[in-house]
This record gives structure tokens, C-alpha cells and sequence, in this order.
């Protein structure tokens, strides 16, 4: 199976609409930057690497067309594409990394003919695209190593093939350990409100033929108590200087049971998802999305009493201290993390 | 705003069917057995002290009708009935008890003429609800003293009203807190699988007055990190000697979260939860039930690729030593509880 979750296809953007698995796979022809925005807005196309590639290709798509005649009034016409991408949601490094990466793309070649810079921004969109595929073959390259044969991988969320161009971030270790003949369990968290694990993750695990478990997320204590997970690897959103991490709500909830379980509690994330200039985790801005996600399933029957107060943070953060190893496209970065982030990301920029 | 969850009227059982809430309020008269058990079952009826009162009445609907010459002929029909509803669910004690109990009715009054001992029974049952009554009252009136003005309660599943015949066991004392004067707010976790929380706690708090917000089972930890919890209080199924308490998955999860972010965690429940008759939690039998309720949001749309393994245990049990105080309707039980247990629970038997 082969499925590319993202790509420029007929002069637009082609998703998969993630909202619609696993009843079915359908593809989103995007050549409009508002049904991007939605897009991005309302999950169809959703996880942090994913989201750079988004961010990057919606870039182009929006100036695409622009006639500027400078580049002064062609590069106004940029960064208001970028506060657009950027307003959609506030806490994936990536979405914003995307579009610094397409800005810096643009500053670099101010001199040269508009027609060109646009040829050049499509240039860089493809060559994110690629770096994030290579990127993920490195995350699974890293992460297979710490993951030995026969163990059960517990899970949140979709950090798989779904949440990147191809293969993953967390999911890509277990791709890879797989590759390499390890047999492999995985428990999936269902990862409430909107069930990217139960709609996602057991769905792409099933489809690569890999022993996949849903549980619900309240469920994972338990299975730990009985000692039957061997470790948790869980994506990120944005990890900040020290190590602290935001992902998806419930990965900080695991990171203190596998403390207390004495469980390795792993992140998985692209050198693009740090962002060295928060110091710390309590920096990063966490997305509040609406009630309806948990009061009505799917927005369609109610489940709960109208009006009922919500509270419903998409992410949270965990504190690097719970944190056993950081699995990077470099490498696998150790305690202490605001030294060795800083070793492995800033001081060894990609080319 | 008065609701009696159970009842008898109409020569039947009279309950709410709480798998219609919150959408309406519908009660169901039940005049056959198999149709009680089928309640059980479903979860039409649910939370331990509830199951008791329905057990009893269970028992006497199943023989009201008998025809039996002799007792022994009788007591036949009798433990039949008692088995029958006894397979119904297999984890909260208070089944069992009320089996028990009537039981131990018919057979102390053996000598007595065959009609006699049905009106014995019924009079039973009607002690049992009458019991489960003043039980919450004294859970409320003892929880209460350990409510602070201003807290705000964590909570899980429903352990209100409706899992009793009224005012509940871990809401019972935020009841009484409140009509001391306290200002409190609860937050109700949703409670995945089934949504006890969402569709129960949530409208019988609110509809008490109650400031209550409704969380995601995953978002507990981060509420707590933020200071933003002062208690956790979560009923029982079934208690063992040494203070084990099994109730609803997720329960263990928040106990090890309010360890790490050193937070009360009490288990409020009546006498009739405990089981002395098992040394420890692992002794207690755990449901498992069935996928659907996991992949399919109340049997209705898809939510998970097809034939995907699952996992779905439907309570858990939490460690003695992660539990501060059992509040019981006896008083308050702290560690040691192996000891402060039997002393409480076996010395002083409810008259």
C-alpha cells in the first residue's frame, strides 16, 4: 500500500480528506487558499509534518496567480498568504516553519523576475515535500533501534503516515523495526475528542498488516498496570529549547503513567517541529477548540446536557523531565535536552 | 428537582432508561425477567447501589407469580432467579448482595406458608431501597467534611442519582456540600467508552444547579498540572478487604494522576460495595465487553477500521495505597485498610 497523503496535483492541492476514514479513502482537489484554510481548520488534512507541507504548497497557491508588478508589492501579497495559513491553527510548529521556510525562499531571491521567484516557491514547497519523506525514513531509522522484538507499542493520536507526506514520525519506527523482521504489537489510543486514533492510526496499522489493538484512552493505565505495554511512542506538535513537548490532549496523561509504570515514554518529531526560540513548554500556544467536538459525536446526536459547559484543549504539553529520549531525523537526542537539542538541531542545521 | 431511578409500580419495576438520556427522561416498566436482565445488561439501568435495589426486586418479580407447594420447591425457583440475574454483569458487588439478601429472607422465614414469604420479599426489597436511600444521605453528610468551600471536583462515570435511587455516593457529597453552603464546581470526565459522565453526571449536575464542566478522560492530567483540580472523588464496584476498589475504567488512571500531582483521591460507595470475602483487588472479576461499543458510537456510524482488534475492559481496580479515604455511609475509612475496613464494614453491621 501506498498512499501519499499530500501532493500538487492539477494545479491544486491534493489531500486525503482525513475526516472521512475509515469509511473511505477520498481525495480533496484544493485550488482555492479558503477551502485550505478549512481544510486545515476542520482536520481533513492534520499532523504537524503534514501540516508544513500544507502550509508550504498553500503558499504557492496563493500567489500563484498574483500579478505584482515588484517585488516589494508581490512579497506583501506573501506574507498576507502566510498570516492567513498561519491564523488556521496556532500550535504545529510545522504550519508556521512551512511558511518561514517559503518566506525565506522569496527574501533570497528578491532580485530576480516575479515569474521566476514563483517557479522557485514551487521549487522549495516539492523540496519540503521530499525532505519531510526523507525525514521520516531517518525518524524510522532511529527509532526501529530502541524498539526490540516481540515488544507492544502503545500509542495516541496519528503520527503515521496520515500525520506526514509518507510513513510517519512515531509510526515510522514501527514501520521500520517491522522492516527489519522485529514482530511488533501496537495498542492505539482512540485519542478523544475526535478519534484520530481509532479513525486513523488502527486504520493505517491495519492496512500495513501490523498487530494493532484500539483502546480507549483511559484504558492505557490499565494495560500498563497489567505490564503489558513496553513502551510509548507518541508524535509532536512543538517541542520547545528544553525538551518540553506539546502533542496532541493525552500524551502528557501517558507520560506520567509510564513514569509511574516505569515505562520508556518516547517522542518522535522532524528537526522542523522544535522551536528553539520558546524556552519553555509553558510558551507554546495550545489551541481551544469548540464544545461540539465532545458534546455531539461528529456534530451529529447530542451526548451531552445542552448547554453544559466544555472545556476542550486540543494539545497539551509534557515537561521534559517525562520525557526518556527525543526521536529525531538526526538522531536520538537524550537528557539533558536544552543542551542537546541545542547540539543536534541548531548547531547542525540541515542542508 | 426529584428522580427516583427505580422503583416498584404497577406490579413491576419501574426505572429510568438512562440510554436515553440526555435527549429525554423515559421511564420503563418492566414486568418480565428477562426483560430486567436485558436492562442490566444494556446499561438502562447502571452504577452499583442502583443494581442492588434492582436485584432485589428482580428476585421478587421472578417469583411473585410462582406457584410452588412447598418451600424447597420454592427456594428451587428462588436460586434459579438468583443465578439468572446474577449473569447479567459480573463486577459490581451490590448484584450480588441484593441476591444475597433476599435470599437470606426467604430462607430465614422457610416455616412460613408460600404467600407469606412473597410479602416478606417484597417488603424486603422495599427495605433495600428504603436502605440505599439513607446510605447516600450518610455517604453525602460524611463526604461533605471533606469538601472545602470553593473546591472544584474531579469525577468520573456516574456516580450520582441515577447509579442509585437518589443523591448518589461521590456526587452525594458534593450534594451535601452544596446545600451546606459550599461553592463548588465539578468537572465530569466524559468516560469513554459508554459516556457515563457526558450523558449522566452532566445533566444531573447541571440540572441540580451544579457548576459542572465536561472534560475528555485524557484531559484530567492537564487540568490537574494547572492546579486546577483540589479532589478527585469516583464511586465503586466492588471494594475487597484490603481496600481495592474496582470501578469504571479510567478510575486508575486518575488515581495515579492525582498521586503524581498529589491530589486527595476518595472512593465513595455504601457497605453494601464491600466484598470481605476477597482478599485483594485482583481477586475481582473484571467484564469485558463488546467491541461495538468502542468502534461504533452507540452502534450508529463507524468510528474505527473494520475488524480492528479490541480491547475493552469495563472497569478497572485501583490499588489501596492510591486511595486517600473510602467514604463510606458508616463514616470514613483511612488507611491501614485492611484493618480500618473490617473494623467499619464486619464488626458493625448495619441493624
Amino acid at each position: 500500500m501506498y498512499i501519499r497523503t499530500i501532493d500538487w496535483k492539477g494545479n491544486g492541492i491534493k489531500i486525503i480528506d482525513q475526516t472521512k476514514l475509515p469509511a473511505k479513502l477520498q481525495y480533496l482537489q484544493i485550488r482555492d487558499l479558503s477551502v485550505l484554510w478549512k481544510a486545515i481548520k476542520e482536520l481533513k488534512v492534520r499532523g504537524a509534518p503534514a501540516l508544513g507541507a500544507a502550509a508550504a504548497l498553500g503558499m504557492y497557491l496563493g500567489i500563484k496567480d498574483e500579478r505584482a508588478a515588484d517585488f516589494p508589492s508581490f512579497y506583501r501579497k506573501l506574507r498576507r498568504v502566510a498570516v492567513y495559513i498561519g491564523s488556521s491553527r496556532p500550535t504545529a510548529r510545522n504550519l508556521f516553519w512551512g511558511i518561514e521556510r517559503m518566506s525565506a525562499a522569496a527574501v533570497s531571491n528578491k532580485d530576480r523576475p516575479i515569474p521566476l521567484i514563483k517557479k522557485i516557491l514551487f521549487k522549495e514547497a516539492m523540496e519540503i515535500i521530499e525532505e519531510d519523506r526523507r525525514s521520516c525514513r531517518d525518524i524510522g531509522h532511529y527509532g526501529a533501534k530502541l524498539i526490540h522484538d516481540k515488544d507492544t507499542i502503545l500509542t495516541i493520536c496519528n503520527a503515521g503516515i496520515l500525520a506526514t507526506i509518507d510513513y510517519g514520525t512515531a509510526l515510522a519506527a514501527i514501520y521500520r523495526a517491522e522492516e527489519t523482521g522485529k514482530k511488533l504489537k501496537v495498542c492505539a489510543c482512540e485519542t478523544r475528542p475526535l478519534l484520530q486514533g481509532a479513525r486513523l492510526t488502527a486504520w493505517e496499522l491495519s492496512r500495513k498488516g501490523i498487530d494493532v489493538t484500539l483502546i480507549c484512552d483511559s484504558m492505557a493505565a490499565t494495560l500498563m498496570r497489567q505490564g503489558k505495554i513496553d513502551k510509548v511512542i507518541a508524535g509532536a506538535d512543538r517541542i520547545a529549547a528544553n525538551g518540553d513537548t506539546a502533542n496532541k490532549i493525552g500524551t502528557y496523561n501517558l507520560a506520567v503513567l509510564s513514569r509511574f509504570h516505569k515505562i520508556p515514554f518516547f517522542i518522535a518529531a522532524p528537526a522542523s517541529t522544535f522551536d528553539l526560540s520558546l524556552k519553555a513548554g509553558k510558551q507554546i500556544p495550545i489551541e481551544e477548540r469548540g464544545a461540539a467536538e465532545i458534546t455531539a459525536l461528529f456534530f451529529k446526536r447530542p451526548i451531552a446536557a445542552k448547554g453544559v459547559k466544555v472545556y476542550n484543549p486540543a494539545f497539551d504539553v509534557t515537561p521534559n523531565n517525562l520525557i526518556t529520549a527525543i526521536i529525531t531525523d538526526r538522531g536520538i537526542i537524550k537528557p539533558p535536552y536544552l543542551k542537546n537539542i541545542k547540539k543536534m538541531i541548531k548547531a547542525a542545521p540541515k542542508p
